[in-house]
């Protein structure tokens, strides 16, 4: 029975991230996640998704993170719980809001209804998105029993959500994904 | 800035676990991990919630979790995320679903929305919980976004729920941990 869980960004990722010049430039921001998506295809490290989390105002990145379900056989590990949770061990905080600056959370596609529900614990002010749900699920993947109202519920928690930045860049990669024969790891449907 | 993530489970329940004796009964499963949850409180490793994740036909224990969000610093960190994990790192699988026998998870407490949404990805067949959304709202614990019809959003999937096995005993532990002080560190409100 197992007690320990280890999990490391890969390290393509750990070299490439050096290239992100940093910018509160949404566009800016999402660009380089789109190439990183593209790259966790590449280096078969996963699914089609990168996050990151950055200082709101200055665009500094805070900690990345990309989908490791299928090399770390383990389902949480969704781009955006990666990457929330490398920033709190950079920050040493559960709480990314216990401190300024405030921080946002970056996702190449909308999250879906276990990453949404992450989010309020996380700390983070702000969620933006690239690909929407209906982008992920186009391709096949599933989204989860998510509300329908979920931008809403981040909101009356003073969440601020931007979504498609970005968009069309960010579903093209989810497409091919799929195109190239993609495994759909997480579409356990009813 | 971090890449790499690891938690363990606390030595204490390293020790607890071999004291289990197997049974399929959910309320001997449920008065197991009351204690966990209770010793989670006195061992000061996180918040008063335990669970495991179970075979469905023999209750054998397959792996554990206790809520690790304080002594690891990290949101997501809920007993449930933590026991799923580590059934699919002793699987080897991020599907417990993919292989039989059909595994059951067992919390002391309704899961929250992130865990909510953890639940279909994770291949469990079956979620049994001991207190209740309204019995952790009591003490001031947030359950998230959480749609009002979550227990049907999991049947649709073909994902069995069962709620309130021993409530009374599993919302005691909460009250206790409320009446010393514990610290509610996961109630960001809107």
């Amino acid at each position: 029975m197992e007690t320990l869980i280890q999990f490391e960004l890969p390290r393509w990722l750990q070299r490439y991230q050096q290239s992100y010049q940093a910018s509160a430039d949404l566009e800016a921001q999402m660009d380089f996640l789109i190439d990183v998506s593209r790259l966790n295809i590449q280096y078969d490290s996963g699914g089609p998704f990168a996050a990151a989390v950055f200082e709101i105002d200055t665009g500094k990145l805070v900690a990345l993170g990309v989908n490791l379900v299928t090399s770390k056989n383990l389902s949480m590990l969704h781009a955006e719980m990666v990457a929330l949770s490398m920033a709190q061990q950079t920050r040493g905080s559960y709480d990314l809001g216990a401190e300024k600056p405030d921080l946002s959370l970056v996702t190449t596609c909308e999250p879906c209804a276990m990453c949404f529900g992450a989010i309020p614990w996380s700390g983070v002010r702000q969620v933006v998105s690239g690909a929407t749900d209906a982008d992920a699920r186009a391709i096949g993947f599933d989204e989860g029993p998510k509300p329908d109202d979920w931008q809403k519920a981040l909101e009356d928690r003073q969440i601020k959500v931007i979504s498609g930045v970005h968009r069309d860049k960010a579903a093209a990669v989810l497409r091919a994904y799929m195109n190239q024969g993609g495994m759909l790891y997480n579409s356990r449907q009813g």
